[in-house]
């Protein structure tokens, strides 16, 4: 392999598969980024199993040349080194030369780097998929849509299928569930497919669409997903983010979620938001992260926690309207505000069924997002 | 004490004060704010017994009401839930009323938190300083002198007085030194003082140094200093800064410097800084972090560093002159990158009396600021 390359393409590549990179591997190969120079441009690959990614350069971009390929070939060359060094040489113009033994040197202005590269035939292969069932949806949506549900997976490796969102997909609609006992996050939206295509028990890990998250580009653009029977292939732009799906069975979550209720309230987003992040300052200070909501007579709630050590903290807030009976519950303060945090609408619903049972949070404009959160038992 | 404050007011002399406080603290007191109110103002106070800040925040200032006094008071304040939830709190008016017992309400808008406040009796009194030694320093060049020497201090506890940076006053001259047994750091500025005014011996912390710089305003303005037997007092505009002088006698590391070289060269600093930050690169790898300098004939030098796992940096640069004999020597490339970093001039100039001997560093168009590195022994 000998080429010649522009630093900032390579640079934006590399670090597009860096995200692939584990620093935690016990396996050599997998802490270096696989190069393959062919006619038809420089592909960068890194894999950490859970996740692999490809970032393809082309040869030549809008009249610019940015490659100038003299020889073909692969090697994988030490992945934080090499993305360290890169974004550090003096020059635009990269040259990269492999020997015998994957010996590699790096030249670029008054630099040179001799690196001894690893043999590409060890690097993991890439899996083929057949890619008959094949969906498409634009990347803001899909930043969106793991926002809003990512944030509540279970961390608990021991079920390790809650630490995954859900992803179904019926009667023309994609939806995203996650859970972990405590708390639920859903999102639904409308995607242009046949509505005979269905989909069900895809589960995706809520770390990997994070990562995810970070690969997909600032512009809208449409993303290709591509589902297989054990892997998810995203296809955004000139970069390829392969997963797999968790094995298992996600629980059928649907029962928890109740659609009468005893209580209704309509809520400023952002009033209840600040109020609840000041109550739960001096709750996590006592580390119960414990907040109690009080409904009054008078169209309000009052919010409040206690800390024993500190004092305590008590929060007013109006409502737009209520409906029910009114009641005292308790709740973690911290899933309310992750739960808050992820609602675009101004204002929001929040429905109870009484104070052991599931509160339920949705826009009061539309039904797309729903998040449900269980409620303390508290003495009081 | 019964008051209301304009928040944003509050808040700025909050963030001041906080660099004082210590998380690690086993003294309950000292993890709290001081809060005095009089007819002066409010002053915050907060100290981890090396270092103490005070901030005053004025009844009026250009017009604006800032405070509305009804009863002066004093409480300590828990300094770390205090801080947050100012910063949090819904409207501009806050409302601060201490009872009995210290007993702390605060409100604003539709918040009201209750704290168990603290003793102000408690809380160590800062020292009363003799003015009689002050000196007045631009704000700017104090917070360049404190950048181009703090690095160079050492770590090791063991010789405290090395974890200092020594204040020299001489023939109108304010000078500081830093030295962790490796390296020397020494900058040097005319002052506007009597030249029969004369200070030896004051050392002062490189970390409070640094914690100073952040509270040191980011626009130009006068600083006066006022030394004591064994504190200096900071006067920044509202702010004063204290801290205690290290005990002990500095060493004597003039003559470590010397004034005349075997080998003298000039060489652009960046170009310089940027060769070897990419051979620290693979040497910090190695974790020996050993950069080698060899001088050439061609009025260029070679600079590498060698990884036996990973492979080899090799650096030329050419340099604007070089006098005396052509040397190899090798040194600790972090240190040299950090002395290079704090360099403003756009060439400097390197003496070397050895490949055993200091290095002597300097910018080409003065002698105000000097950095000196030992090299290391190695075999080839």
């Amino acid at each position: 392999m000998k080429l010649t390359i522009l630093k900032d393409h390579l640079n934006e590549a590399i670090s597009h598969v860096a995200k692939a990179i584990s620093s935690r591997t016990t396996i050599p190969i997998l802490t270096g980024i696989k190069i393959d120079a062919t006619s038809g441009g420089v592909t960068l690959t890194a894999s950490d199993t859970d996740i692999s990614i490809q970032s393809h350069i082309e040869i030549e971009k809008e009249g610019t040349t940015i490659i100038e390929l003299r020889q073909t070939g692969s090697v994988v060359l030490p992945a934080k080194f090499f993305m360290e060094m890169i974004r550090k040489l003096p020059s635009q113009q990269i040259e990269i030369e492999v020997k015998d033994h994957f010996q590699t040197t790096i030249r670029s202005g008054s630099s040179e780097i001799q690196l001894m590269g690893l043999d590409p035939e060890e690097f993991p292969l890439l899996p083929l998929l057949e890619e008959s069932r094949t969906i498409r949806i634009p990347s803001d949506i899909l930043r969106t849509m793991i926002k809003q549900t990512s944030f509540a997976v279970s961390t608990n490796e021991t079920t390790a299928i809650l630490t995954g969102v859900l992803w179904t997909i019926d009667n023309g609609k994609l939806k995203f569930v996650s859970c972990d006992r405590h708390r639920l996050a859903s999102r639904e939206v409308n995607i242009d497919l046949d509505p005979s295509q269905r989909f069900s028990n895809i589960v995706i890990s809520g770390r990997t669409l994070n990562e995810l998250n970070k690969v997909l580009p600032d512009h809208n653009t449409l993303i290709d997903i591509v589902i297989a029977d054990n892997q998810v292939l995203f296809k955004i732009q000139s970069i390829l983010f392969y997963t797999r799906i968790l094995d298992g069975t996600y629980p059928d979550t649907s029962k928890l979620i109740q659609e009468t209720f005893q209580t209704e309230l309509s809520v400023n987003t952002k009033q209840l938001t600040e109020a609840i992040d000041r109550a739960y300052l001096l709750s996590r200070e006592d580390k119960t992260n414990i907040v109690k909501l009080i409904m009054r007579e008078d169209q309000s709630i009052e919010v409040s926690s206690t800390s024993t050590e500190l004092g305590k903290v008590t929060e007013q807030i109006n409502l737009n309207s209520i409906r029910g009976d009114l009641l005292r519950i308790s709740f973690n303060s911290k899933y309310m505000l992750e739960a808050l945090k992820v609602m675009d609408s101004e204002n929001i619903h929040i429905g109870f069924t009484g104070a052991m049972q599931p509160i339920i949070i949705k826009p009061e404009d539309g039904a797309d997002i729903l998040q449900l959160i269980l409620p303390y038992r508290t003495t009081n």
